[in-house]
């Protein structure tokens, strides 16, 4: 595919108005071709036109057409995954094996939504049938389901610059719910965002729906991000990236004359806690893993484990050793962009001057804006009096916390704001303090994980990727796995309708052959 | 039960800490005894710390804990039920009779928030099951549950001093979903409000629970709702009332470091529209049943009809006649409180200069407070060209909207804001024109009635009472119907749990026997 450049609205390419940039290649520090088109105001306006225009047509597709929407999505995104893989490996120095698996990751997780599609449960069909003998007043037939919320502008992440990006579950889950987007490129990897975005504009050209199911758009600075924000025709939000970043978008969103919901995924450290007979029986196992973990993605990765915790004793040097050896023999790499290399040195630096030592760190780097890993460590009582040891460095960059009991171990527990994921090294004899950590953790995170690290993640019905502030701006959420439709859905309940105007959801006959809760009892479509 | 107005903190009554008000008895204008005691910023902390304390055991009570407590509430409302209709009227001008249907009605529903809790659906609980020989990696364990999100601030409303006060619906939900409780006690029934408080503090009493479940304050001006709403450890907060409270509590919120959902329902005129078949067929039963409706509680009830659109033609003048003939002949009755009465006067007026003209009146108050019931009416160009004239005016008033042909009204339908509902009245030959209309309303509501009227409510499983700003603050929610706990929840993945780490809804075991997902598939618990 050759690269236009261009932004993409509805079914149009369109050429910039604000100006605009070329993608950097972080390895080399060279621009690369071609220029790439900043859009503004008029652009956002268009889109956003047509996006609501889209809305009762796509809002209404029956589920096996909006099904197979997403999979042309996914089959699409097979076809162009060594190209997509090969020029994102070139935007942002991840390896291409890496991100052909991410591309091919992402086709999953298009197919899973569309089998959440075909399924309807999404809709959450409830029925209280008439009672026309009821005392003391009969009671009229009710019949609700979810539908869309209307269209939805999608920011795209810059450390996932496939999963997080264009073709991300934010856009699948979007699209599944019924909502036309409107996406907003990352700077970070304009020519992957394009490919991405040939791939949902064609799919929706070839399933004949309207045009203003999916844009594109970039612009230069924030002004673009606050138009979309602004525009009272767009009724959802979904960031991932900076608490500073995701905070503006989200606060600006509620100074709306209309607040809508704004999903920001954004900080977490996913604190692992090392109880003691844990430590003595696999401090070295824990402590390498830890390590492993931490750097993949060059520790650009929201689920990074930052923050191991234990009590000294048995175990704990061989843990510390073990991490330790990991990240000293690991080279730096180039990070995403020279604004996220500069702010890891900052934060580093940062940490340092708080009381953390300096454990290891790794090679000196060999090119600008690579991110030298380091590993540092503090004693607990430090790390409860300073809140900002407790805070994301976002990078290769971990800190290891020694406590000299438990119960102060369960105190900078309590200190933590709220997270993605939570871990618990535990073995049989932990159990009675991993009982104890648990609530605390309940109150602070929405993922909690047993003997394993948090990354990488499952993308299933029982993933919860989403936390407390500031993990996230609404822990009833979640932004990956099944359940990340729901962020998009409202509930409609229709009364007393004849048959012949009812959604096919909830019609009597059942079409669909959904589940359906009848009177309060899941009931069968069988 | 005599009144001692003070506040309720946990187990205590405590006494005021900043002056304190007495009841105004709207029909007599004349105050009531006792004092009722205002605290402030040390009455919610201390109201807060205790909630927070309470909530780890609160948070884990069995199903069968939670529901015996909500049922013992329902049943000491029961015993209340007399006493506590009586001081309402007092304190309301609403008629004792009606208020103690609404006291039975109010303990039916923390009887079905009992049955909801016993079911256990509110978890929501999915399992995907480890798949160690998955390639290229493993799967392990997932489990999935919703847990309360904390304690929960509610504001107590004016209209319906039952329920949606201290024993509303939004206080069962909220200690449904495992969240303790800070009520806001609404000004305009204090002493009904205490006789509340009574209720369920006593039930936190005898069910042996942590006596920071329950407390309920009370302040002059709005300081204290605003000390509410900023407490750190309050992590929700409902409130029913006019859109300038409900959006000033909500933006405060927004500003917090950590900002948390804020459930408000504000305002609605739920429109009916009367296609042709329809009202040739029974436009005077149309035009009477929506003006008895308009009349209940002299017109302060969110469900109110308050805009009634039709296109000029046979029945028009009959459903106006019927409207008028029942305005007219209504008396004049106590409002609620001297402001709500002050504001109905000026929105009145303010629909005058608008244009719209006076069909009828009824006679003229004999009270300082009493609410004239006025119907106007104007033409579908008028209403589309002046938006004041689609918002609410609480009290016994309502307009008709007259039309020269259906695209007009159409577009009518397009010029309203979020509503809590909406009604079709159509006949068979409307059900093209119904299906054009649909699409619209969808997009406005959050339920749709045909051939009824929307008010009363039920509250059941497919209940919703929610819409579109500035019907609410989060259209994905419902204030009402079981489905209203779901504000309180949020999802905690439990990922490679011992078994005996498990909460109950997640053990291998089920011993709650609940409906669980598992792998995607809805399982029953036999």
């Amino acid at each position: 595919m050759t690269l236009s450049g261009e932004l993409f609205i509805g079914s149009s390419v369109v050429p910039a108005s604000k100006g605009g940039m070329k993608a950097l290649n972080p390895a080399t520090g060279r621009e690369i071709e071609p220029e790439f088109a900043f859009g503004g105001e008029a652009e956002v306006d268009r889109a956003a036109r047509l996006a609501d225009a889209a809305f009762d047509s796509y809002n209404r597709t029956s589920l096996r057409e909006r099904a197979e929407f997403l999979e042309k999505i996914a089959e699409r995104l097979d076809a162009v995954r060594q190209e997509l893989a090969e020029r994102t490996s070139l935007e942002t120095g991840l390896p291409a094996p890496q991100l052909e698996a991410e591309v091919a990751k992402t086709a999953g997780v298009w197919r899973q939504f569309a089998e959440v599609v075909r399924q309807g449960r999404f809709r959450q069909v409830a029925i209280d049938p008439a009672q026309p003998d009821r005392q003391p007043r009969p009671r009229m037939d009710h019949r609700l389901q979810k539908i869309s919320i209307g269209p939805v502008a999608i920011f795209g992440a810059s450390n996932f610059p496939i999963s997080y990006s264009v073709v991300g579950g934010d856009t699948a889950s979007a699209l599944a719910a019924g909502s036309p987007v409107i996406l907003k490129a990352h700077n970070a990897h304009p020519g992957a965002s394009e490919i991405q975005a040939h791939v949902i504009q064609d799919a929706v050209a070839e399933c004949g729906l309207h045009e203003g199911v999916f844009s594109m758009v970039r612009g230069g600075g924030n002004a673009i991000g606050e138009e979309l924000v602004d525009h009272p025709l767009i009724k959802a939000v979904t960031f991932t990236g900076s608490e500073g970043g995701g905070m503006a978008l989200f606060r600006r969103a509620q100074l709306r004359p209309d607040p809508i919901p704004v999903f920001c995924e954004m900080t977490s450290v996913n604190p692992n806690f090392v109880l003691p007979a844990a430590l003595a029986a696999r401090g070295a196992e824990i402590g390498d893993g830890f390590a492993e973990r931490m750097l993949v993605n060059v520790g650009q990765a929201c689920l990074k484990p930052a923050i191991l915790l234990a009590v000294d004793g048995p175990g704990f040097s061989e843990m510390r050793d073990a991490a330790a050896a990991r990240v000293s023999a690991m080279a730096a790499r180039p990070m995403l962009t020279p604004g996220i290399h500069d702010a890891y040195e900052t934060g580093s630096q940062a940490r340092r001057q708080s009381g953390a030592e300096v454990v290891t760190e790794g090679p000196e780097p060999a090119g600008e804006w690579e991110g030298r890993t380091r590993l540092l460590e503090v004693d607990g009582e430090h790390f409860v009096a300073d809140a900002s040891l407790g805070e994301e460095v976002f990078g290769p960059f971990a800190l290891i916390v020694r406590f000299e009991k438990t119960d102060q171990l369960l105190e900078a527990a309590r200190s933590f704001r709220g997270q993605l994921t939570a871990v618990m090294h535990i073995d049989e004899p932990d159990y009675k303090e991993a009982a104890r950590l648990l609530p605390i953790l309940e109150r602070r995170t929405n993922r909690i994980v047993v003997n394993a690290f948090s990354h990488p993640q499952e993308v299933g019905y029982a993933t919860i990727h989403g936390g407390p502030f500031p993990a996230t701006t609404d822990s009833r959420f979640t932004s990956v796995g099944m359940t990340a439709i729901d962020r998009f859905l409202r509930p409609v309940t229709y009364q007393g309708f004849p048959d012949t105007l009812l959604p096919d959801a909830l019609a009597e006959a059942n079409p669909d052959r959904l589940w359906r809760l009848i009177d309060g009892q899941p009931t069968s479509p069988v």
